[in-house]
Parts: C-alpha cells; structure tokens; sequence
C-alpha cells in the first residue's frame, strides 16, 4: 500500500470510526453496570459552552462521509442528527462506515489537487483538496473522535488510550 | 502542492503545533488575570490515572519530532521532558517546530514504504511507513494535542476550536 488520498481519508476514517465502536460499547457497558439513566453520557460536556457528547460523535461521522464524498466529487450523503442513546450513535458509526467504504481509490484519485467547495454556517470554504486534508478534514475529524473518548474518561468510564488507537 | 510524507508529517504537524502555541499563549494570559499558581495549568487532568497537561503538550512535541525523523530514517533528538511551565512548553514546542522544519521532502520521499522500527517501553512496534503514519503518528499526534486543549477548555480558558483548527 503506498500513500494517497484514499489511504489518508477511507483509510483513516474506517479503522478509527471501529474503534470509537469499541469505545461506545465500553460506555454501553459501564451505563449498564452503573443503571446510569439514558442520556446522561450522551449529554456530557467539559464545559457548559461546549457541544455535547452525542454531537462530538454525529461530527466525527459529518466530518469522514462529507470530507471524503467532497474529496471523491460526489454529493455527501446527509444524516437526520436524530441519535438520542449510545445505540443509535453506534448505528450512526455503521452507517458512515458503510458509506466510506462505498468509496474507491479511483474516485479519491488525484483529489489532492480537486477544488473543493465547502458551505459551511457563517462562510464557504475554499481549497485544494491537500490544504483541505491537512487544515480542515483531519484536524476536525481527530478533534471529536478524541473529545469523546475524552468526555468518558473524565466520567470513569474504563477506556484507555489502547482503545483509541485500536489494534496496533 | 501534491499528496506526499512530508505533507502528511512536517506539513500537517507545524501548523498544528504553531495553533498549540497560541492555545498555551492563551493559557498563560489566563494564569496572569486569574492569579493561578505556577504548576496549577501544567498539572491538570480529567482523571487522576491520566498523564498531565504539560505530558500531553511534551508528547505531542515527541510524536511529531519522533515519528517525521523515523520516516525520514534518522535518530530523533532526544528532549529532556524537564518543562515545568507553559513559558518552557512553548519552548519544547518552538524547538520542535525548528527541528521539523530541518526535514526536507526528499528525505521523507518514499517514506510510506520504509520500514519503520520503534523501542516502545514493552514491545517494539514494527511496520512499513504508511501505516505507521495512519495507525501510530496521526492519531497519536492529534490526541495529545486535542487532550491538552479540552483540559484548557474544561477549566474555563477562553479557547474555541478556531484555537485548535487555525486560520483555515
């Protein structure tokens, strides 16, 4: 396998999206033995201001099926945001992984050099597809896997770095 | 700008590193109004079996030198891990980013099929260059950064994920 754009997005995407799997059936686990009642890990924040858990999860989906379609040139595929329990984001986590893996090394060819077009709320983003992967995609989507992980580690849930990075 | 090792590694650490940098300029400022003793920011954690702030910022100095120097196949420098103050990490930072941008593109061409070799405290990892990068650097790199923010974030610093992300 050498380096490209499929490797840097598909391939980084679909590995770390099994392990924040692993990482959600651990919090299942411990919401179990606890009888902490639904929608308490979901809604955790480190800070009143900040996004809760079950966004941190719905992101980092956002983040791999949008910038990997943007990359390819096709339409992302738009998820409702409608998960409430863990179960749901752990279907969430299949869902986006299914869709990655639709996507070939032939339509990610090249995408270094794509122009890619972002809307986002306030402004459009507006970039090659290198700067696009460095800047925006891989910064955004580590930021909320790692987030999550972090919000059960700070709550006692047994998860430790091992699990972030998955069999290595 | 086209898809290669040293955008992957040198490309995609040095900025990130230069948003850690003003991310720790922020929390001095912080420290400075709020009146916090010295070793109060560097010590934080989200659980007491957790590394410190100042190991999550000397860590991410440490993947990004590290793991770009073995990819290039040269000795990493070793860094003391002596920090005891933001104003000495952004100096452990600072000379990270100087000894990244020592690595050329031509000493991290082909880097993705090298064969990577690394003494971990109980186990040697050992694997080619490209998944070293997808499975051990990028995600490690990311996570020690993103802890190191959401531990500024969780005490009330005024940092948001512009900080993190950069001007982008």
């Amino acid at each position: 396998m050498s380096l490209s754009m499929h490797a840097m997005t598909v391939g980084q995407f679909v590995p770390m999206l099994k392990n924040l799997t692993r990482i959600l059936e651990k919090a299942e686990a411990f919401a179990a033995t606890k009888k902490i009642e639904p929608g308490v890990l979901e809604g955790l924040r480190l800070a009143p201001d900040m996004l809760s858990f079950a966004r941190q999860v719905q992101l980092a989906s956002d983040f791999a099926k949008n910038s990997a379609a943007r990359l390819a040139g096709v339409e992302p595929p738009k998820f409702e945001d409608s998960e409430k329990t863990l179960g749901e984001l752990k279907a969430r986590i299949a869902r986006t992984i299914d869709y990655l893996e639709t996507l070939t090394p032939a339509q990610l060819e090249g995408a270094d050099a794509r122009h890619i077009v972002v809307p986002l709320r306030t402004r459009t983003l507006e970039m090659d597809g290198l700067p696009f992967l460095q800047k925006w995609v891989l910064p955004n989507f580590f930021f909320h896997v790692t987030t999550a992980y972090a919000l059960l580690r700070h709550v006692g849930v047994e998860v430790g770095k091992q699990d972030f990075l998955g069999s290595v």
